[in-house]
């Protein structure tokens, strides 16, 4: 078995996913521990950081990387935002020292929507070790769409991020789904309905009217009431694709490159098709080992 | 005093207000009830109106019209709605007896959104007791607006109303700020921040990213917590003003007739006039008691 030459993890809001690389970036092993910054009081996660990550690995001397929450005020310290345009090398300039040996990636900036600026943490790492991967991809301008509670729609020109906003589709799906008039225990998964939700989403605009819909077919149209969480979802889905790119300067039919949980962007992926823009899907973890071990090396490096 | 006539009840989800009304339709008396339909077991309605409602007036024998969710599958029984378009005249020919000398007006039904019929029961009523109190209202092209947990827009032609649409804005606002990321125990109120919202809803498209702005501006952007509330207020009811009337057909910005809670139709005039849309505004209860009235009595004559 290669030795393991680093300690990478992306520490999120829940839940802390970590894996040991070779010199070469290849995964040794993968764990992972039940402590997000969610679940941290202050100033615990350095000691959790030493006395349970490192020890389940034997790797107590191992440098480490972090991404994610862990960066913000609830994890180990504030690594400040990085501004948009940023490249992989930009990053790389400020990975954040938080003890010997353990570096954290800085969350990214963006001129935002209305004047706010939008911010993320840990979706910059997977964007970087997908353009790592592939010198072709720093070329030219690509659309990133990263799906989840907070769905990131990136804009890319030359191999860096020069623009992104965020579409908080699926908090929005959470908290109808459990504390609306749209409240179901069923399932989602029902791919009819999906679709009809895709279809009522329109170009995404006048979301609350649409929302009622998922109401009236049930009480007006007689659709099942079990089928409500399925079209909820392509409804949120379908408006996001449909008006986000926009929000970007975007035309709104540029291909787009889907980062993430291969289920979530199977759903995005039918949305797309939908609508007929071209698109392709990337693992999202593996992105993520990719960008902590692409940023350590360049980080190392600089 | 003069003599009651009429018993006439708003009787609603979580209230019943009721009125005794002379001859003439002028209001005697007026009392609420908390026995809203939610809080009603099967079958109890018309215990409890006998039993709690008619003796409150000492109208035991009057005549009585009731109106709202009293005609659901929560209520006395099902009223079947009536389908647009209708004016005066038409509902007042579907007002269902219950019992000898007690009617409810049905709801409305209009094609709506993504083929799913839109519904209302209560709102019809308002927007009848309005066209009633001016013949000149039932003459041209008219939008109404009835703010609320599920806002109402509605297109009156020469006095038929011939569709509306159903926009989730009230409920949106409360589900966010109570259980999203968003939410807070402050107050509305802040003018600011309320015009800020109006200002970040653009178009009233992409709403789940426009949403992400009250995170943004309090995380990024250093504003205080504490006026999320009147922002997310601004930036719902802004992307409902901009976006709504597009789906009844219209351009956007014909001039608007609100009709509803005072207070909630001050933020509609709010966003209105940002929009440069001229707008009046009617006060929803004095409106619903005209059109218990006015069906009562064209009710009576058919």
């Amino acid at each position: 078995m290669a030795e393991a030459a680093l300690l990478a993890c992306d520490w999120g809001t829940t839940t802390l996913r970590a894996w040991t690389l070779d010199a070469d970036g290849g995964v040794i092993d993968h764990r992972e521990f039940d402590v997000g910054v969610s679940r941290l009081a202050p100033g615990e996660a350095a000691e959790r950081f030493r006395d349970t990550v490192r020890p389940a690995f034997g790797a107590e001397t191992l440098p480490a990387i972090l991404c994610g929450m862990i960066g913000s005020n609830l994890g180990w310290t504030v690594a400040p935002y990085a501004d948009c345009p940023a490249g992989l090398d930009d990053l790389a300039r400020c990975l954040m020292a938080v003890e010997p040996g353990v570096r954290i990636i800085p969350g990214m900036r963006s001129v935002g929507l209305a004047g706010a600026p939008d911010v993320m943490r840990g979706e910059e790492t997977q964007l970087m070790g997908w353009l790592a991967a592939d010198p072709a991809r720093r070329r030219g301008r690509r659309v990133i769409c990263h799906p989840g509670t907070h769905a990131k729609w990136m804009l890319l020109e030359n191999g860096r991020l020069v623009r992104f906003v965020t579409a908080m589709t699926g908090e929005l799906f959470a908290v109808l789904g459990r504390h609306s008039v749209l409240k179901s225990d069923a399932p989602a998964g029902d791919e009819a309905a999906f679709a009809e939700g895709l279809a009522a989403a329109g170009d995404g605009d006048a979301l609350a009217a649409r929302l009622f819909t998922a109401r009236s077919r049930v009480v007006g149209g007689r659709k099942p009431a079990e089928s409500t969480p399925s079209y909820l979802s392509g409804l949120l889905i379908g408006a996001e694709v449909a008006a986000t790119p926009r929000l970007l300067g975007l035309v709104g039919d540029e291909p787009v490159t889907l980062l993430g949980d291969a289920a979530l962007c199977a759903l995005y992926e039918t949305a797309l098709t939908r609508r007929g823009i071209p698109h392709e899907t990337f693992d999202g973890e593996a992105a993520a080992v990719a960008g902590l071990y692409a940023l350590h090396q360049l980080g190392r490096a600089s």
